[in-house]
């Protein structure tokens, strides 16, 4: 083992995953020799702080991936699909966020607080991360399947706008300074006549209004968001007939998802005992008391790192199912902080020896 | 029995339900003799339009009811308590659309196109309806269950603002104003800093936001519009066994709830059979492709009578179970439209022998 710093590349540095990243490299302990951020050549040559230092955006090429020990990947599920193994061929072990090598066989999925061994394995040299909205449940739904035995899930999600990018804050709101100060929202489509044809990367208006919808057609109905919760949970929590049935509707919130948990067990469960599980797990926050106000929000919780769980009933039909209502950031949690957590655990790698 | 038209009295025509009364009112076939409204003394003497008419509000008073054959009553729950016995005394059949005598054994809880035989049984001359959740998906979950026999619900709402009334949509638009063009959302807790502490109705604010909590707080966690889904949909459907887990969340909708519905039954079931039914179901429209961006959403659909269904899946891992998205005009069927079908039936009853 070599006993030094290593290398970083951050892929994608210019995106709405890449400012959060740039943002948590900043403040979290600097484990880091160069970084090196590298974008779609369009982005080439803008200039990003990091650790307090200007950087100059390099164009995505196989030189500007030279000599990385670590490759962060924040790209679209094509780009990595490309662009990962030239990374990992080069030498560089690859933290992915998009959906392109999660499913691999080789290519381990990684929830540090929940499966952080499973990264040691790693034959392409390339670790995944799941997608923003199996973060923002996982965390808090392993630490009770550690103690419970999940059988079960059911789950409805909140999506904010910015899991679709960029782009999706600039449409939502540019869609709510449309309907501010209007009486819209009362008659049939009066909010998609007003929106315009243009509704970003929604496939309806999302001013004054939910969609049903996120990511693309897959069979029988389901979206491949709805599909990836399901074969996420499964893999990182090694329980591959876990019964998963997903619903994701995107809501006018800029950024932090929500999800809708109802949690089904091997084992009988109580609040009390999920109450302390929650209160003692790292990466959550309990959040949970209903007659004082207490209970996450999207907006009381974006930028900030924990997953926030709140609404911890018992089923009163059934006493080994659990209903939670979750937050967490999906830029952070969501994606750039898993990413760096499981970077910041490889890095390790290159210091001990 | 008589052969007339009845006298009408809607007790709560100046809120928001009543306000969607009036319209619906002037819309449907006039079964109606007299019309008279009435409401808090604070309203008393306003003059409203009910069937072309300018019609001037009576304050809410023994003597405003004297006479009424059937007596709508859209006010809140203490109200209805305290005055629908008064109107039922005096031989007014009342329909309540308050959460006062839904519970009540010998109040029939009616939704028309499910038990529409349990109104004519009502020992204390009250009819009431359920809640604009329940209304919500009911009709589309009656209509599945009378198929395939319903065991299981497990759904979790987006509630829009006038489920609160008139002061939520207030409440929504007023934070609307204060956050459109602005770039808050992103850091924590500042979206509530911008709308103050005054968040009208909801316990957080409901701009750029989704709050998880509507209703009063009840035991182990459970908020009463939770529970009232539950209880709701028991009486119904006449499941008292029923299990049901819902979660309420409040969304930055001005009208028209959804709701993300996990139902399992006691036969399996197919997309294809289950789209059948609700094509055919009365007060249902199935509007389900998402290839041609073809699912309900509420912006689109408020204002409209139906339930509005789609996202029909069979749960991948439970052929007993399907996923729907469901929406509908929480102040139309969800409040006012059926009030005025179970009046209309009742009003059947006068010009028949």
């Amino acid at each position: 083992m070599t006993n030094r710093k290593p290398a970083l590349a951050v892929v994608g540095a210019t995106g709405a995953v890449g400012a959060v990243m740039l943002q948590i490299l900043s403040q979290h302990a600097d484990v880091w020799g160069d970084i090196r951020l590298i974008a779609s050549p369009r982005s080439a040559g803008r200039k990003l702080a990091v650790r307090g230092a200007e950087t100059e955006v390099l164009a995505l090429s196989e030189e500007a991936l030279e000599g990385a020990d670590v490759a962060l990947f924040l790209v679209p599920e094509t780009v990595a699909a490309q662009w990962a193994p030239i990374a990992a061929a080069k030498g560089a072990v690859v933290v992915d966020a998009s959906p392109a090598f999660r499913m691999d066989p080789d290519v381990p999925l990684v929830v540090p607080e929940i499966n952080p061994h499973a990264m040691r394995v790693r034959p392409r040299g390339i670790v995944a991360g799941p997608g923003c909205t199996t973060l923002a449940l996982i965390v808090a739904v392993g630490a009770l399947h550690a103690e419970f035995g999940l059988s079960e899930l059911v789950v409805s999600a909140y999506q904010a706008a910015s899991g679709a990018g960029h782009g999706g804050v600039t449409a939502l709101r540019e869609q709510l300074s449309l309907v501010a100060g209007t009486e819209l929202g009362t008659s049939p489509g009066d909010v998609r006549r007003a929106v315009g044809d243009d509704t970003g990367p929604f496939p309806a208006p999302l001013a004054l209004n939910v969609v049903p919808w996120s990511g693309s057609v897959q069979e029988d109905g389901w979206s491949s968001e709805e599909l990836r919760i399901r074969s996420e949970a499964r893999k990182i929590l090694d329980l591959p007939e876990l019964r998963v049935a997903a619903t994701c509707v995107r809501v006018p919130v800029v950024s932090a998802h929500s999800v809708s948990v109802h949690a089904r067990f091997e084992h009988e469960v109580t609040v009390g005992r999920a109450h302390e599980i929650l209160a003692t797990s790292p990466g959550v926050v309990l959040y949970d008391d209903p007659s004082a106000g207490d209970f996450p929000t999207p907006a009381d919780v974006v930028g900030t790192d924990p997953t926030w769980v709140g609404r911890v009933r018992r089923s009163l039909d059934d006493s080994r199912a659990l209903e939670l209502f979750v937050c967490g950031d999906n830029l952070r949690k969501g994606a750039a902080l898993n990413t760096v957590q499981v970077a910041e655990a490889i890095a390790a790698e290159f210091t001990v020896d």
